[in-house]
């Protein structure tokens, strides 16, 4: 079987990480994967929300957006609508809870790292690539308050990366683009940390429900992928 | 270990299922996994979303909420707030998707069917409770549908049901209540159909990222307690 | 003349009040007339509205809903819409002023409580149903408080209930269901103490104005079936 | 007993009803209950509501609105909170359906008037001096459409007129002004037709029940004061 | 060539400026440029802005609304749409930045003046109206702020009033009205000080770009009508 | 006097059009005034606003946002809480008449052009930024309509471009970086076509009024950068 990218089934899109992408930002990390383009910016703010105040411990949490016409035709502003969709709503909660399992929220002293991801141009897998985007500009917020004297240790437990894996025509492809994902019968987002550890899957069947045995396969592509991306994390940052 | 609950690892709560709990929707059915309490409505519209019209094909679509006072400290009523949160958008897109795949939308015909998941009292699972007696409510709605001449043929290709798992103190517990839900260090939510196939797996660890092998032990416990969940949609569907 | 349900025109429908009727709420009450349900859930709380903060008097409020298919076609969720109709804003606003005039504020202390009236199944006078209903709840709240030593004295000064008059063919009848509300030319609800006092009194010509003598009859028959109510509510209180 | 005003027990405050107050509107009325000011315009649409299209019938609808300084300390402009007040959408359906039942909505063809009610000054019963001075309103859009040939034929029924009644240190009292209305036991307002028939009745007891004699002097007395009010209606209308 | 109302080119319509038009407001003028009538009440409060607090420096800001009504045909109310118009946020941040101009607002003290500009009667030049009689509604404030002791000083700076102008069939017009705004091809707006500085200046060409000159041309029939309207405030103040 | 960027009072930053910035789009712009990128996506529908159905004329409108770390501190995201700021509202609006005056709207056919100005980085002046950009996007949006024979004429009356002037020390400073721009007493934002004419000018005096000699300075500084602009976005459209 051809898959539409042309790609091998195990091969990730071109995959391009640059930090310091915007000036403003602790952490600001454009990631591109193929023709999917996010840009990550990490806020830091000594603002905790109300649950946490007065206790020590920090907070990591994301925004998610997408331009109004990263998309082949436009979509409508969500300021202008005056309303987040569920879809933006359900990323941004996941980009969030992945990087929480990334840090030792008490490390972080009453902080709160706020991480954008805004999409500029969408060609498929934009929360995957956000995550695996975001976990780069955490790590450079991190860095900055370590060189300020914001914190005195290393909060960082583990680096985070995503891919999407999918069944097409009953294989599994790993990192699906746009056209692929249409096609696909089953969609899955993996959210796995540097040494091995799962922090999300989540499968969703769009047409047919899939096996045990395709969702094993799924796992192990995402599993290469993943190792892959959290390499091109580390040399991002070695730079 | 003895789990918070006194349960064995691997026993489902107590799971009650009443038919025709209301009398104006054209599937009522109130579920009751131990003290969670769900209520799901089906209401059948020859109304379907603009992107199908004149396409001969239905939808079927899900709503959720709780009463403010379904949980032990009242939660802010979403209607006055003016906003859904976050969670009850995430919960009611999982039980449209959930739902779409047990059924052949095309022999539904241009009909949706839309099913109301209003938790009357929460102990835990009412998203898992909430899909279980949401599809006794829609097979109601297409016998009502097949008794009324709207369609001829059966639209449904599969029951689905769905469970949480979870790891507590490293072992894995089937359908969580909410003491042992907060105390857990790893969520799942399993969705799947009659015949085995998998529809959703959403795990997200709480807190430390967990192994494949946790996760295969949780999978095995979870379709083991779907098994049993469908035998019982099934009874009380022949009542 | 016969009525459209068959009763005599002073007989209430059948009604049935049971308390605890859901685990965490610190009244809970399921009210029945008839075919209407309105659960009833009281919500103690140590914050007061603003305007009463460190004034040593207490308040009660009372928010009301109505399940998306408690009526015979569904109507849209409120809180998915972002906007509670005017009706419902109405009537929660109707019931917690009816509740205040029942009890001393003052000797509640710094204390709100909260009555969520959620209607379960629809069938005429959802709104006095939610009253009746919803002071059963809270005289349970009140016992709870002066159990707890929250207070030490009974702030209620009266029972109070409700019920709905009106007009059909010339004729006054008492607690009228949907289909007799529906054809009815007018409607009055009436909420009236224990010791017969008047506490609202809301009376709409739907179609003809109505005479000051037919007004008298409503009155007349509203308040023996309020008096029939509160001998329902203090049995329901001694069990 | 002297009233705070210094009025007589049955004295009307000095009442003024100045017709074509602005040039745009079908029907425009400035009415003055002494120092409250209401402006009251009514506008002429083709369009009715989904509900009545195709009918033949017509359809009149209110709104209400308070300018942020009509009132002794500024109230927050409900545009910019985004969110009409409780109090506002109960006083405008309460505005609309007095208007409607003053009219044959049949011969009102598929025409809808909407009539704005808003508070240029405000010293008590807003809502009693809005319905007085829309009815006149509305004759003059009745009148407008009698003359474009629009309309053939009258649709009004009767005038309608509204006033408030109180008990104040027990003693009934019409036509409470701000401060009276600020310190009585219970607050009517009172809807009713030039034949005496009677529209809406709404009591309400702020502290303490009333008694069913307080509730009928108050009916008294508001009857002789909308009698008085449909006179000046009349005057008004003649010039 | 004759301008559409026939008034000579460097005309203004009748102006006239009505102090204590309503009696709660610390300053409440009715402001009308012929036909266009505008109500602006100031509110003092001693609450400022979260920016400002501890700082012992004032705020003025303003808004502004047009009655549903006040237009050739009724425009929506924007209470009821939850939202005010792009045109409408534009036009009181205008007026709000005039205002401030004016004054030296650490003479304020910590307090806020709001003006509310409410438009009654439109006929063209809202907002250039709305900004003349809020200037004189904002002395009455200070004038009363200063007989209270709440201030000791005059923070006034300078009188400000604004003016429209426009280009007609190739002409320069000043205070345009409705139609000839209509029918104009640049419309500029002009806010100036007492002693001839320039505070906002707003042109905008319609449909074909104006030239330089024609631009001098407007500012010159500007500062002219901006003189005379700062001689009708003084009139009015010395009243 | 040296300006704070170091720059010549009439020198703009450096300036950067990059032509197909994203590829969705039907023209895509990313235009740098030094620090300052704003990225342009038009877009081509051909559902025009309803006042202009079956009119045969097009329509061109903008929207513009700002990534929340495009600024040196978070900005809140204006979609997650509901509602653009007035500042937002006011530039697009600004945005969108200014392109409308550079296009025929007749020779559009009814066909509407959404402009999207998405702020990347802020750093002053992002809506003259927007405005020179968005031109050149729109141009090449008229050129894609062209190619696919949706229109037949070139519907470009005239290049626009936009500069933003201020006093600074009393001097006058062309494109003012944020620095500066806080410093500055006056703010003036130009908007001008390719032949010299005027299309907006919005002078605002932050702190003391300006004189109308400051006035004709910094039009003839903004003239003058305007016609730079404009050179340099007919030299990106050649390539």
């Amino acid at each position: 079987m051809q898959r539409p990218s042309g790609r091998a089934l195990a091969q990730l899109r071109s995959v391009k990480i640059t930090r310091n992408y915007t000036r403003h930002a602790e952490g600001s990390v454009l990631v591109e994967f193929g023709d999917t383009k996010v840009l990550c910016n990490a806020s830091l703010s000594s603002e905790v929300p109300r649950f946490l105040r007065g206790q020590g411990s920090g907070w990591i949490t994301a925004e998610y957006g997408m331009l109004p016409r990263s998309t082949g035709s436009r979509m409508p502003r969500e300021a202008a609508k005056g309303k987040q969709s569920g879809r933006t709503v359900e990323i941004q909660r996941l980009i969030g809870r992945s990087l929480r399992a990334s840090v030792d929220l008490k490390k972080l002293g009453e902080n709160q790292i706020t991480i954008d991801c805004d999409v500029i141009q969408a060609d498929g897998g934009t929360r995957t690539a956000a995550i695996t985007g975001a976990c780069v500009a955490l790590v450079d917020t991190l860095r900055h308050m370590q060189r300020e004297k914001i914190i005195s240790e290393d909060p960082l437990k583990n680096m985070v990366a995503a891919v999407s894996v999918g069944i097409y025509k009953g294989e599994p492809l790993l990192d699906l683009d746009y056209p692929e994902d249409s096609a696909a019968d089953t969609d899955m987002n993996l959210v796995m940390a540097e040494d091995g550890g799962m922090i999300e899957v989540q499968g969703t069947a769009e047409g047919e429900p899939f096996s045990e045995k395709q969702f094993a396969q799924m796992l192990g592509l995402g599993k290469a992928g993943i190792s892959e991306l959290i390499g091109l994390q580390k040399r991002a940052l070695e730079e």
